[in-house]
């Protein structure tokens, strides 16, 4: 149990502490500004030389407040402008842009680090993966849970046998998205830009994602129901979403999902033998609750937040990319995401079992 | 917030606290003996006078220890024996055997307190609805939690809007059933016996109903999946099940139910504005968290557990047969329940939304 405490944060992926990735950050919203940016500069092996913004001014500006060498604009960017300052790209932009960025980036042979969902569609994404496979740049997909500390030792138990056999999974991922971004007409909203919705496009992705991780086992077959009440959600069909999964082995998960509820973020898994609960899971500062038999512990660490996550992550990516070491969430695991968020729209349209 | 307090576990139903009324005990399993006869016993207007088992030695074994006048068998019952000792039956039994018992109790002019799911099939769960009527005796279906003060105080801070509009619900109710009771071929297992299946018949009628109860919404369209793999469940379609229901006003709700896996029992409901979260909630010590805006309470009460629950129960039975009031669970309410159960295992058979 000491061992197992002090140990908690430890970066059991880490294989160099030597060398640094130089950054590009293509993307300029809050995400990538407030939590993404201090990040990497925490970070051990990274560092932000470039911003990329719609406009060279808005670039050029926030790379001054920041203490970054370069602001461009896109259009730069793709004419590969300051292009020897960075050696990779982390692609913060809204969803339908990510494909022709992370395209320059492998033209320019520049490492990429693409935010989840990996694009609007199962198409670009696919495009996204070829590209990167035929240009052989790394290419991986942000998914921040991968390298929480929480979610790490959560699945060494898991793999321990702490929990038996996997029977359930839980999975909510609610927020008032409209008190926390007050413009009916932002990004999430607009299918062109979001993608095939809004609440399992943004939301559900962790849930799903994160149990993907957790257990090693995929979807193969879903069921869902949608709907959209509020006039900001006109376009998409998933103001509020639930779903049903069956993974691999008969796990049986169920999700729901709003972008306009009480914030609440909540993942549980329950085995025959234990069960393992992270409440909030994805937003502030995680909380683990381990239970087997009649004992019940809850951890907390200072750790489990997403900028600190995010620091693990950039860090994670960095090290692959200074070793050339095999990327978990790559391309590749990035499309079966997708796949499984068209399959539950699939399933929501028709009523029907949508199998994988 | 004192009021509140002081007032946590006040009896708003109660409009009477004269009378009581004699019991007669059918089935006497544990649940009958360790839960239900102290409840009653503690209760204010409740008091066992007649316990009713497969053998007269068994039954009378049972009331001497227990310090009950009667013991008979169910023939005994059957013919009226004793009958002018009690007021009304608590039928206890295994789920296929509660409508011979109502009928005979309605024969007798009995007042009828019958455990959920209030019988194996639709078909003799509408008979027991008929029979109650035809006789004009009255007839509760017994749901423990309605009230629990826990869910009592919860169900008015949901009609004072404390959750705002209601978006999602999330119930599970899992128990390492073959661990509790080792016996692979005891009647929760047995189709003849339990009715469509066990672990929805058993357990996940706990989420839909306290559900029900608190939203005042009963569901209109279900999906679910249900399985077995282990071989003492060879016999019934769910040793672990999962289920998407849609509620009226388009609340999702999921459910995940399994006899066969750690114990947990967990209702949440998720609004635009807050959150209620049970957990415990069906088993044990209920403990109750309330979310909204950027504020979580817990609250804790020796008085939320199922012994507790069914002395307020039997109170209140007690109190509608001696005022001769509308009892709120009867037995249409629990009809809608074996409704919704059957819908249940419809939707699992097929793999289609199953409307109601």
């Amino acid at each position: 149990m000491l061992d197992w405490i002090d140990n908690y944060d430890e970066r059991d992926w880490q294989t160099t502490t030597d060398g640094t990735v130089r950054y590009a950050l293509l993307g300029l919203g809050w995400w990538t500004i407030d939590v993404a940016l201090p990040a990497i500069e925490s970070s051990d092996l990274g560092e932000v030389t470039t911003l990329v913004s719609s406009s060279t001014e808005k670039a050029q500006r926030l790379a001054e407040e920041n203490g970054v060498d370069h602001g461009i604009n896109y259009d730069e960017f793709h004419d590969g402008a300051v292009s020897d300052a960075y050696d990779a790209v982390y692609v913060g932009t809204p969803n339908a842009y990510h494909l022709e960025y992370v395209e320059t980036a492998a033209d320019l042979d520049k490492a990429v680090l693409c935010e989840k969902p990996m694009e609007a569609t199962i198409d670009r994404a696919s495009r996204m993966v070829d590209v990167c496979e035929t240009a052989d740049v790394p290419l991986m997909i942000a998914y921040r849970m991968h390298t929480d500390p929480a979610v790490r030792r959560a699945k060494e138990l898991i793999d321990d046998g702490f929990i038996g056999e996997p029977v359930s999974v839980y999975g909510n991922n609610s927020q008032p998205l409209l008190e926390m971004i007050p413009d009916p007409d932002q990004w999430r909203l607009d299918p062109d830009l979001s993608g095939y919705g809004t609440s399992v496009m943004d939301l559900g992705i962790y849930s799903i994602n994160t149990t993907r991780y957790l257990l090693e086992r995929d979807p193969v077959a879903v069921q869902s129901q949608m709907s959209s009440h509020h006039d900001a959600f006109a376009d998409v069909p998933d103001e509020r979403s639930a779903a049903l999964l069956v993974l691999e082995d008969d796990v049986k998960m169920v999700t729901t999902d709003s972008q306009n509820a009480h914030e609440d973020t909540n993942l549980k898994i329950t085995g025959t033998e234990g069960q393992i609960e992270f409440q909030p899971a994805f937003h502030g500062q995680v909380e683990l609750r381990l239970s087997r038999n009649d004992l019940s512990v809850t951890i907390e660490h200072e750790a489990f937040d997403a900028e600190r996550e995010m620091e693990e992550e950039f860090d994670y990516f960095a090290n692959r990319v200074l070793t050339d070491g095999e990327i978990y969430a790559d391309g590749r695991h990035g499309l079966t995401d997708m796949r499984i968020i068209r399959a539950l729209h699939e399933a929501a349209e028709s009523g029907d079992v949508v199998e994988l």
